[in-house]
């Protein structure tokens, strides 16, 4: 394997070993485990479910994979804090939302080649990108995955779904 | 610059990134503030800027950049839970021991060429490595940045100190 490939494969495989971590939290729980804070007055499991969901379809056009496939989460999920409503989608809703979006952002992973992960993505101009070409799409993936990592550790400070 | 510095470079730029949020939660905190747990009955600050140190520390041998610095450190932070002890090194001490092993890290990330990320990293044998050859030096960083963010995003729980 040349470096750039592997390169490329290793941040690929950090994405899908911490969405691995991600799933087991929020996969299979029950619509009152979801509801569950991560912390006394903060997030509930179920706002961080939706919130990635959000953030990780918004990675499709980003990253010049296809358009986005559920903008209507952004309301609930992403513009607005958790406002401990309960008109927020079911568990059952929420896990096909999260496969629909993931599968498509995997599909589209599995058609880059390095030099595309090392392209600008659409939220930067040319210039923009010829002035900061570490701006690129892996930088995208690297940062969502961070991301992720970040609530995962929050999601942690609740005990496991039995 | 070429497919495989591009990538090398944006991943060394988003442990950076996540390095500065990191510095932002932990250095400046008085020793009352670092005491503070990131929920009720859950780690302190102080036990997660020890735990981070501890783990970058190793770091350097797992990158082949050079000896453990602070291996006393795992004793306290690493191979034991948050005891809610206050023998605990001091903000100062802690801070001191941040920059010298970030120092050194970032001195060895600088002088990795791409291909140098790609290589094994001191725990996997070379027929390990034959079998897994994404198990690299990347792997690590990668791995280390996320685990890094998971414990920033547990930490954002807290009120930012004053």
């Amino acid at each position: 394997m040349l470096p750039d490939q592997s390169l490329a494969a290793t941040a690929v495989h950090a994405w899908t070993l911490n969405l691995a971590r991600a799933e087991k939290v929020f996969l299979g729980r029950s619509d009152e485990a979801l509801r569950e804070p991560i912390a006394p007055g903060k997030n509930r499991l179920v706002y961080l479910f939706g919130h990635l969901i959000a953030v990780h379809d918004g990675m499709l056009p980003l990253l010049g994979i296809g358009p986005r496939q559920h903008p209507e989460l952004d309301a609930l999920f992403l513009t607005e804090a958790d406002r401990n409503t309960t008109a927020l989608p079911s568990a059952t809703e929420l896990t096909a939302l999260w496969r629909d979006v993931h599968g498509e952002l995997k599909a589209g992973f599995d058609s880059f080649s390095p030099a595309d992960w090392t392209a600008r993505h659409t939220a930067m101009t040319d210039d923009e990108f010829a002035a900061n070409p570490l701006r690129n799409r892996l930088a995208v993936l690297l940062n969502r995955t961070a991301h992720m990592a970040y609530h995962v550790g929050q999601c942690a400070l609740v005990a496991p779904s039995e």
